[in-house]
């Protein structure tokens, strides 16, 4: 049965890798940590892990990682001495499951052990209003009388893919709270984890052993009796904003909470999601498979988003661990960002922020790159200081063991423009300019003198070129003249442009001020030459294709899988400079079909569906950015079979959990924010055919057959708007609060909708299928 | 005992790889095929080979390789039915030889063979004056009488690396002679091989078995006696320029040499040599082996330097077998045309003749190459055509039995600029210009055309960059702004400027004609622009250091010892995209180095011993090019110890054959005709410290210290002058027949030599050491 808020399972599987993949479907997280959907009595070996939003940590030559924090949550419990896991205890029935509605993780679990039959049922949350708290609450009940002993507190025994990150771990208890703290190896900060427990039965005693904190209770447990207390961790660090010492902060957040207790917490948990469910769940009928995968993907967005006025952004594998090194990616402003800036802009914002704040580690980064450059090129991998932390070896070679050099840090570029469209959508949907003024046209500037400073000009061509780059394809590294890459780099010139132009209507002091600081005056003038006369890959006039870059259509064209069986190790990389896949047409995603995506308004459905139909066979959706492109632009020439296909599979990745977990060597398991972001895009961008221009909101739908009814809100120049679409209408209901009128334009008729008025049209009989 | 004019050994090893470097060592060739140096009764499995110059075939998917022609002079003796093979029968004794003087090889083995000791002693050369011509005496002598049967003829079971290239092999015999012919498999042509024997003993009989074509004599031989005859054999092709039918060539030939007999064959052997050798031997008194070594390489030069009107040019392997595809590298022009520029030119300008016949593969490269360029991409790996032999895949790995992805072909664009160079060099050197006129300016306008094609413009440095190429050191594939590739390339367009200066004023016709054929009128006022505003790397203020390309300093430094001890397997290739070599500052060969020397004008001591000094330790020398550039450059700041150690190291290489044969997967055996042309530029150029100028010959001895007299000629500007210098004086005599006087600058004091006369000038006060 598919639940439309509840993702569950009944069976347990005690196999490493499923455990892992179950960790990742069931994490919470709340934007200061993520908790992965592990049971109360796993350790490091289960990959329990408790990751912190942008707080990062190196031990000797291991790269950079996010630190995990001791787990507060963790709890056991002993009958008669042995201890009940779910990994080794004979188990007679499972179920776990998580609301996405509140995000809260359940699990129940019935041991079969020692003639007696032993549930354990808990509950637990990470409170959405208070990002330093997790809130658990745990059972336990026996058939048949027994002495137990249940352990709780903080396991400093934590899963870590290049730590241990804490040293000098101490284990303390203050006025009846339990702390674990220890400094990181790195920048020597400390990290700290209180705990505190209500419990009104047995015997506890403290203790300390194999690095675990534990409260040791020792109990007659009744026949029948539910034993049930409520335990709080939290955790809190010295890198944290607010600038409270972590431990005070840990211990104060354990003892508010005992305070409020559980019920009242989760009561709040659910008016907190209540609030950002309103700004952006989307109702699809018709299609409850669909309905649920698009609400899971939504959740996981919710649950990463970062904190406000923490300067994070969202990682790549958001936080369901350490894996990518917790970097940011261009996924975040190509694939998550849009989902926010048209329900939750100031979220939006948030992530804009953090790429404000790195800009010194981009300028940085082009400073050091290559023959050295101007401007910000903003990492592959970032994390907290924006430097990169890709190194220039990133992937291990199976075959070898020996570390294959890449090139994603120092030559894929398009990321800087990929940051300033992002940033320039922002003011360009949302109307406000803040974001500008606060730093934003600085970092679009910036990124504009780094395209400068990295393009050539051929004197023969007459023409500038950007060579010696990777696109999205990452498996064809250092080509020239990548078609996605100089569209995005000539994008980026001409926003500087209508930015200068724009603020020298505007703000023409700050601007004044902004050109003398950065001293770019000389160059300002060269970003319109640079845009007018940049190479851009046009379609062929026959066939209507877009050559991925210099010389691909040159390349072998082999099928995917014939390249795919060539392999010698399952798990060797198809990229990097020897790879299988480098002398051939195959591509590892969509590069030319995400420039068509990203610049849909500059093609025809007809060069759309051309590449479309020429690059999909040639791509093996090697990323999990891949499919939401492929089915976008399909949606886009009436492909909607296809489109739903490719929906499908970026809208179940992190829900099915059956993606690929390792590239080369490399642990790549984890949440995809990307492709859940990927799937709402799709949905709202594609099958509702929503476009929000500078002017105006362009909707055309074209729902997928079985759907009947899509209904979400839209975020647009600061007003918020209901959307509903049936095979038959749109109906747009502008809200009461809005400020002003907003015009839409559905199926080509071009309508105002004033604050609190609502519009429906009929579809017009030439938009009938 | 080292012989001046003598290679010889006295022991015989029947291991594969011993039998493999012998052949090397003992080759014989005369410009239009190589005869190994192996022994008359072996075949393919000892690597018998008859290489024919420029006369390619491929076969199926292998690559292209040079004809290996069906072996003429095969001969083995049967003792009671027993075949005696120096592979297989026991030897009591064993002596080879090569004479230098002449280019005969010589064996002679005494095999203790059923109770009894039988003598075989033969002697051959490859005419020097009839190019299809082998010429060979053997001789049996019994200790006791014996029954034996000599078989002689043609064995047409050759070895290949790519083969078998001959097609229809057909056994013939006609009027006398032996005749096997087939067609190559490519292109269908004809190679023939006659085969012409006068025995005046025993009972002679024809027969074909198992590919061979052969006489069969039976004989009773008596004790003691010697029985000798003379044999001749004739390649002759269809490919031949002469465009006689191959088959009437071949019979002609050998009927021929049958009238004429061995005696007066070899006179005229000598006599042909003796010539050559008047034109280039060097005498040099008091290092014996360093005598030896020197010789033997020139000898390498002289038996590989092609027919005059063939249009061949040297492979990399000279006509040692098939190894390299039997193709003209780079090589050619910068380590061999030197010599025969300063000795023989006419042999000189047959080299570049090659290059000129071969433009249009240039052009067509140039075409097809990257996004496609204008103008002349000399190929990496040439042939008979110019095309390219190099695969874009040209190294196996033997890790994973994959071929590796090089950029040879395609990025190494240097090569046009070598082209040019030498093209250049022998207008200057030699006064004529006739070359130009027959096509040599064409070439030099298409490589400066090419350069301006490849180059881009950085407009906010204001200078042309030469990006993504290959230097020398071919560990290090795509870099920007290799210092000696730029420094090439400006140096084409100066030459280019120059040319076009020159043409104007003497042949403005012609260059009319010319800039009109090729229609370059619009590009030629570039060439001046570029050449000025080409970057090129400077010697830092500092250090000196220059940097070998863009980034080279941020490399790892990592002695080369410890690189090495890091692979895997012992013929692993350090270079390619992922070889150890590339993230560290381990070079293959001499590239900075390379470039102090081909442009030593340039250049001060400080600086050539700065970079020699940075340089040195981090070369691997896993080419046969890098000794002599470190030995030249080494003579120009007076490290003359270290100088000799690289000259010994560059002229023993294929006398001692203890070089690497495999890289990676592929066989690389063979000799290095670009190490013999390093060892005699080392002696000329380096110890005896010779510069020709336009208008003067410059000469700075710095002879080693042992070296009591060094006497060489000298060809200069149409003339010849012979020079003899010892540690106190040098002499300069010109010829009687020379046309002009030429001005010497000897050191620091300029002094003219008219025609006839002798220069004498003590070394002044100033120059002792």
């Amino acid at each position: 049965m598919i639940t439309p808020w509840i993702i569950e399972c009944r069976n347990f599987s005690t196999a490493r890798e499923a455990i892992m993949r179950t960790g990742n479907i069931y994490q919470i997280a709340n934007g200061y940590m993520g908790y992965r959907g592990t049971l109360d009595e796993f350790g490091p070996d289960e990959l329990v892990g408790i990751t912190l939003a942008g707080i990062f940590d190196q031990v000797g030559d291991a790269w950079r990682e996010p630190v995990n924090a001791p787990n507060g949550g963790y709890t056991r419990v002993m009958l008669n001495g042995e201890p009940l896991s779910a990994l080794s205890t004979p188990v007679e029935s499972h179920r776990q499951s998580l609301n996405l509605r509140d995000a809260t993780f359940e699990r129940e679990t019935r041991f079969s052990v020692q003639e007696n039959l032993v549930t354990i049922r808990a509950t637990r949350f990470l409170s959405a209003m208070r990002p330093h708290l997790g809130v658990i609450r745990y059972s336990v009940q026996c058939e048949k009388a027994a002495e137990l002993v249940i352990e709780t507190g903080i396991d400093a025994n934590i899963w870590d893919l290049n730590g241990p990150h804490l040293i000098d771990l101490q284990f303390e208890s203050k006025s009846a709270a339990l702390l674990v703290h220890g400094r990181t190896h790195e920048a020597g900060k400390c990290v700290a984890v209180a705990e505190a427990a209500q419990i009104h039965f047995g015997e506890e005693i403290q203790r300390v052993e194999e690095k675990r904190n534990l409260r040791c209770v020792r109990l007659h447990a009744e026949a029948g009796e539910t034993y049930s207390f409520e335990k709080f961790f939290a955790v809190a660090t010295d890198f944290d904003k607010d600038h409270h010492p972590a431990i005070n902060a840990a211990l104060d957040n354990v003892q508010q909470a005992i305070g409020i207790g559980f019920d009242a917490l989760l009561h709040e948990q659910r008016a907190a999601f209540a609030k950002k469910w309103a700004h952006c769940d989307v109702e699809l009928e018709g299609d409850p498979q669909a309905q649920q995968a698009l609400r899971y993907s939504i959740f996981q967005l919710l649950i990463a988003a970062p904190v406000k006025g923490s300067g994070n952004s969202i990682p790549a594998r958001a936080l369901s661990g350490q894996v990518y090194k917790g970097a940011v990616f261009w996924d975040t402003e190509m694939f998550m960002f849009p989902f926010f800036l048209h329900t939750m802009p100031d979220i939006a914002a948030e992530l804009l922020r953090y790429r404000m704040h790195t800009l010194p580690g981009a300028r940085a980064k082009a400073k050091t790159e290559g023959a050295g450059f101007k401007g910000a090129f903003y990492a592959w991998e970032s994390q907290d200081t924006g430097e990169d932390a890709c190194t220039y070896f990133n992937i291990g070679d199976p075959l070898t063991k020996r570390e294959l050099r890449t090139h994603f840090r120092d030559k894929q570029v398009h990321i800087s423009g990929d940051v300033a469209i992002a940033m320039w959508d922002y003011f360009k949907i949302t109307g406000d300019d803040s974001l500008l003024l606060e730093g934003g046209a600085e970092v679009i500037l910036e990124c504009a003198r780094f395209y400068y400073s990295y393009a050539y000009f051929k004197k023969d061509k007459n023409r500038y070129e950007i060579l010696d780059v990777i696109g999205p394809d990452e498996y064809h590294e250092r080509v020239n003249n990548n078609a996605f890459t100089n569209m995005v780099a000539k994008a980026t010139f001409e926003i500087a442009c209508e930015l200068a132009a724009y603020l020298g209507q505007t703000h023409s002091g700050f601007l004044a001020d902004l050109v003398r600081k950065i001293d770019i005056a000389q160059e300002l003038p060269l970003f319109a030459e640079a845009a007018r006369q940049l190479f851009v890959a046009e379609p062929d006039p026959e066939t209507g294709i877009i050559e991925q870059f210099e010389g691909y259509f040159g390349l072998k064209d082999v099928p995917v899988e014939t390249l795919k069986a060539q392999r010698i190790h399952p798990d060797e990389y198809l990229g990097a400079a020897q790879g299988l896949a480098v002398p051939t047409q195959v591509i590892k995603q969509a590069d030319v079909v995400m420039m068509l995506n990203l610049f849909k308004d500059r093609y025809s459905a007809a060069v759309k569906k051309a590449n479309w139909e020429y690059y999909e066979p040639r791509t093996e959706h090697g990323s999990s950015l891949s499919a939401s492109a492929y089915a976008m632009v399909a949606t886009e020439f009436g492909a909607l079979d296809a489109a739903y296909a490719y929906f499908r599979m970026t809208a179940t990745l992190d829900l099915e959990a059956k993606y690929k977990v390792y590239v080369g060597t490399v642990f790549m398991g984890g949440s995809h924010p990307a492709a859940n972001g990927g799937a709402w895009m799709t949905v709202i961008f594609g099958f509702a055919g929503v476009r929000t221009a500078t002017d105006r909101v362009i909707i055309t739908p074209r729902l997928y057959k079985n759907w009947t009814r899509l209904a979400f809100p839209l975020a647009y120049k600061g007003d918020n708007f209901a959307v509903t679409i049936t095979p038959k209408s749109i109906e747009i209901k502008a809200a009461e609060a809005n400020r002003n009128a907003a015009l839409f334009e559905l199926w080509g008729l071009a309508l105002s909708c004033a604050p609190g008025r609502k519009l429906m049209i009929e579809r017009p009989q030439e938009h009938q299928t």
